[in-house]
């Protein structure tokens, strides 16, 4: 990587922007030598830009007078807020000042903005965001949990094809396992959607492994895990609602217990280590794939150190040419992934709108 | 409660069967006085009971010279096999010599069994099971989780129906929250699946609170969770999965430190008080719901404890008259609530072939 990889962030997206964004965009460029461009209110960034040592650094500032709020529809971000952040940002990639955006910001606006400025990679219908979730053995990534319901066989076909070109070139995964979930691993399993994507998948170039349950999420038996996004979301939401719940209950029969108070104040250590190693701040963000461009959406809650891995990843997925990688293999793969029209980019405003709704709180 | 409730128990379908099922329903019927018929290889079930001391018990044997395999299709439970265990089971409700039927044996063989020679409620196009998730004020009733994968939306309307008799006549809430799951609480959000459901649950003459996400499972702001029998499955394996998996992480890193395994000594009180609060064995089973009869379906590896806490469960539907009120109800509901014929019960087998493969694991 002789260029050096510019990364345009969102600094108005996240619940506590621009502080969080630009604390983060700071430890990145110290970390990574990577250069950043901050979009948003000049005058707030600056102001928080101050009170970090960031001389040296290659930080920007790209001024945009808009911000899409969380409650903003997602054609807001793409028709009415031209001037918003996160439109500026994309707009900074399309103009070849930036390669990726990172935003910690209305998703859904981040994924419409990026399919409207940016427009769809051709053969890829509808653009996808994954998840990267903890298992016993390191990661899988799931998608998509971008809010595309009612999927065709195709889309899910398409999801597979972009999850292993990311699991392989920015996970480091040699030859990732891609499995379809579904309700059972027999074949008889599944439903009429998962059934016709099985039968595109079985002919694909890379090694898809069929169907997996939800728990080999966890299991470390499948690198990529392919579903529509409404089963997506709920597989997000239980693992997240589990997670809570669990702490909360354990959390409850301990308070009441002083030896256990104790024990666990020994056994701290250990649960801060799994806290790390489950923690999404590791992660930093969701890649959102499908688009001619780089993006990574973090939490609106995200952390700065959230921010920082989530510009480390888009770094990687630039350096390692994701995208390139991806338009090869959609040249050599089966016509029968693709629907009808699926070679055209669009304006990416259509697809926009059937995602606006689903997208805003995924 | 004058009549004593008779549970017909499948002595032969766990995979410890018939050790588990009769130490299982000897403690049942110690416990609660019911009258426990056996079903199974009477041999092998006298040869277990008589390890037990069940002098005074009403507990008796019924002769089965069949059993259906984990292994074998819904429809050999319904049609090759007439003298499986199961099969006679449901034989015994049938000949009003039983009230119940309790199995820890091939799910989806039972409900299969319990169409055929039951027949489904005339109003219930697809007979469900129910899974009773822990939540921090409680427990969540997630149903479907038998397999009705491709539901129609008048599908998860019934379900709902019969969600809430269940958990307002035996789980004990007076007013029960029904919610519909969906990739978001708004109404933009949901499938084409969910939003004509929402539809028709809106005018459900019980509490409907609208669309619900994953993590409400397990915050106890909602009682009965709706879905199709394929998220259904895909939440439960998501949640057993991630449970296992937070269990194997947990004690690795505890493993690898000297204090850390002290403090767990001393905190294993809160951890047994927690893994009681959410072990399934507490609970028993999942119900069977729109058979003409009261079925409760155990894990195939259920303790003894299970089919005991089963077998109670069941006996508290039949004492309840769960399937009266459900009938009452349904004879007051919205005719939306219908799907063509579903007034005619049928013969259950081409139900049983639809719901064949997707059934036997789950």
């Amino acid at each position: 990587m002789k260029e050096r990889i510019v990364v345009a962030v969102d600094a108005m997206g996240g619940d506590n922007a621009p502080g969080v964004e630009v604390e983060g965009a700071v430890a990145a460029a110290r970390r990574w030598g990577v250069a950043i461009i901050l979009v948003g209110d000049s005058a707030r960034i600056e102001q928080e830009l101050a009170k970090h040592q960031a001389q040296g650094l290659s930080i920007s500032i790209r001024h945009a007078s808009e911000v899409v709020g969380m409650h903003d529809s997602a054609s807001d971000a793409v028709r009415k807020k031209k001037n918003s952040s996160i439109r500026v940002a994309f707009e900074l990639v399309k103009q070849g000042e930036a390669h990726a955006v990172v935003s910690a910001g209305n998703s859904g606006a981040t994924m419409a903005a990026g399919m409207f400025v940016l427009k769809r990679i051709p053969g890829i219908d509808r653009p996808a965001i994954a998840t990267i979730m903890p298992s016993i053995e390191g990661h899988t990534l799931v998608l998509d949990v971008g809010g595309n319901v009612d999927c065709k066989p195709q889309h899910l076909a398409q999801f597979a094809l972009m999850g292993q070109v990311y699991a392989r070139h920015v996970l480091g995964k040699a030859d990732p396992r891609v499995g379809l979930l579904s309700n059972g691993e027999e074949l008889t399993k599944g439903n009429e959607q998962t059934r016709e994507a099985h039968g595109l998948l079985k002919e694909a170039p890379f090694r898809y492994i069929g169907y997996v349950e939800g728990r080999d999420i966890f299991k470390g038996s499948v690198d990529v895990v392919v579903c529509d996004g409404f089963v997506g979301n709920v597989v997000l939401k239980v693992a997240e609602g589990l997670a809570e719940g669990i702490g909360a209950m354990l959390r409850r029969e301990i308070g009441g217990r002083f030896l256990a108070k104790i024990g666990y104040l020994l056994a701290r250590p250990a649960f801060e280590a799994f806290k790390k190693r489950v923690d999404y701040a590791e992660i930093g963000g969701a890649p959102l794939f499908g688009i001619e461009g780089t993006g990574m959406i973090c939490h609106g809650g995200s952390s700065p150190r959230a921010i920082m891995n989530a510009i480390g990843q888009a770094r990687q997925s630039v350096a390692k040419r994701v995208n390139d990688e991806l338009v090869a293999q959609l040249r050599t793969t089966a016509v029968a992934f693709r629907t009808k029209g699926a070679g055209s980019a669009g304006s990416g405003a259509e697809v926009a709108d059937q995602g606006v709704s689903e997208q805003r709180s995924s």
